[in-house]
């Protein structure tokens, strides 16, 4: 296959099962990124992400420029041999974490002023600025520089944003120079089915090697956000990967593929494992509750990653209430190996015609499941 | 070999290469134990511990017995299964803990009363209580349980816990009835080698599988304990394992072994690692200083450990200073291989006739670093 190419092996209804060439790669979609945001993903080392079915690591541009600079992870040739993960990354703009972590911004239509929310210091993201930064990041997948707008936002907010996202996308394609890169647009339009088609059709307008859907996760119902997707997902370009950004539970993948998207990113299931939140088959686990106390069994008895393999709940819970760097270790292998093994899954019931019973099956689970956990 | 066997295959001067059987398999020596307070060395799988060329784990009874509880543990089917380390397990006895962590405490003859460093509740530790809860995890050896005294003491009081330490001795040895674990008897005496040659003769009265030092590293200037162990330490039974309790740096490692000792442990490699301290060949580093921002090298280029192999000083030190759990990890991995590796090319020596050059050439390197450092 050729660098960019995006090969559709199977659909069923909306789902699509793929391959998409990247420079570090094959990637076998859909699929679920595992979030490194400082070139790390939290507590795992690549050999453990792997080992859960990792494809694609996402790497925070925000993040990394302002620490360790991406100008130092160029010097150390690249990202990927920074961190010793030699599997593809995608790299986010920094759009979506100037607008929700730095303070006093700035914006105009070059860029965005803000301060960093490590030291203060001012700093300049512009279109331009995001790819260079990407790019010195070696990053096989780049985002194009979008506004992540605040929800709510009037129709008029929407619309201005759309455009000036539109303008930064021909910017974006100019200054995205790396042959080895693919740049991949970013849909916004907020929760509005008309204005993300009016975004959809702008940013679809530029041929890019992908598309993602952004500007989610900010505060809506979630109903609103798989209503929008459903919609709009299979509206999105047939033959180029389709890209769910910041998305999210095992529910959320799931109704998702079924509209017909590829790939997707998202902290929780990294985070909430180092709260000692754990999605099983049976359900979300929160592993310190008293009841798991003397449990000797596995986390979750369908599983068969390394922690479900040989450690107890009644051990994990030990490891959390004694604030154990193991215990983090532990509950992040088996919550990356529980969406990777959901999205291996679904590519094996895309591939073998039974997405549609796989599905039922998932919601079935997740959804009476998820009702009952706090 | 039998449970118990300490046989003894080579010796330099005073520096010993042995094996000591346990019931989860033989122990070569020297060796450095790594510490695993609440059931887990710090940041470590066991398949890392044993990676890294780890032969035995230390567990704190003071803290088991605080949290999870060793009736826990038990009903879990051992201190082994519960944190699935199936190498050997050496349990200290609770009083160096008793004495140094927790608050309020009454001694008697009987015992100590003291209250939790977690939630202030009272408990109770005696020589037979401490027995119960080491068999209890299924320790495979066994430390008496000891009275471990403030530094500095007078003599009437060096003399009148050493009284007591030989009293609870007896009573731990009465009371330690689990055929597959060993108990070893601790020889205190404060900082003065007639008190120590005194308690010496007491223990070792008292026939037991190994005989350790205690009541170092309790504030007393290093070479004053440099000093008892290389007048103390050959006088230790020859035919059963010496153990030198909570020491120390490579160097103390090293002058102890010429000593005699056979055993060590120490928090210190696995503790300094997490706050970015890390041991070379070339002496002490801690990673967070400038001069390492852009050092693409490995840690130490003479370590062949996960670490070196994988990354570069630079990523380190990004890892640290971003307080990342992947740091801890990497580091606490480098600074066990490193111990582990000091004591294996002890050995190695010691079995080819070179120890003294082994020791001379660690001596330089150690003593001329140590002494640079912060």
């Amino acid at each position: 296959m050729q660098l960019g190419e995006f090969k559709v092996l199977k659909k069923e209804n909306n789902a699509r099962r793929a391959t998409l060439m990247t420079h570090h790669g094959p990637v076998q979609t859909p699929t679920f990124m595992a979030v490194g945001t400082k070139a790390t993903v939290k507590a795992m080392t690549p050999e453990e992400l792997k080992d859960v079915g990792t494809q694609v690591v996402l790497g925070n541009t925000y993040h990394l420029h302002l620490r360790p600079g991406e100008k130092l992870v160029k010097k150390m040739g690249g990202l990927h041999k920074f961190m010793n993960w030699n599997g593809p990354i995608l790299t986010d703009s920094g759009g979506f974490q100037v607008f929700s972590l730095s303070q006093l911004r700035n914006m105009s239509e070059e860029g965005v002023e803000f301060r960093s929310h490590l030291d203060g210091a001012k700093h300049f993201i512009s279109p331009e600025k995001s790819m260079e930064i990407q790019m010195d990041l070696g990053s096989d997948i780049i985002m194009a520089f979008d506004e992540c707008l605040k929800y709510p936002a009037t129709p008029e907010e929407i619309k201005k944003s759309m455009d000036l996202t539109y303008r930064w996308l021909l910017r974006s394609k100019a200054a995205m120079t790396r042959k080895e890169s693919l740049l991949f647009g970013i849909v916004q339009g907020g929760l509005q089915i008309e204005s993300r088609k009016y975004s959809l059709d702008q940013v679809t307008s530029v041929d890019l090697p992908g598309y993602a859907l952004g500007g989610f996760s900010v505060g809506e119902p979630i109903e609103l956000m798989h209503e929008i997707v459903k919609e709009v997902g299979p509206m999105m370009p047939e033959n180029k990967p389709r890209y769910l950004m910041g998305v999210g539970t095992p529910l959320d993948l799931i109704l998702s593929v079924d509209s017909g998207i590829d790939m997707f990113d998202c902290v929780m299931p990294t985070r909430v494992a180092r709260n000692g939140t754990l999605y099983t088959w049976q359900g979300k686990i929160s592993i310190k509750r008293n009841e798991y106390k003397e449990d000797s069994g596995p986390l979750d008895p369908e599983c068969d990653c390394y922690t479900c393999t040989n450690y107890s709940r009644a051990y994990l819970r030990h490891l959390f209430l004694s604030g154990e760097i193991l215990g983090s270790r532990l509950n992040t292998i088996h919550n990356l190996h529980f969406y990777m093994s959901l999205m291996k899954k679904a590519r094996q019931a895309i591939e073998e015609g039974r997405w549609k019973e796989y599905r039922d099956f998932c919601l079935t689970r997740f959804i009476k499941r998820d009702e009952k956990l706090t």
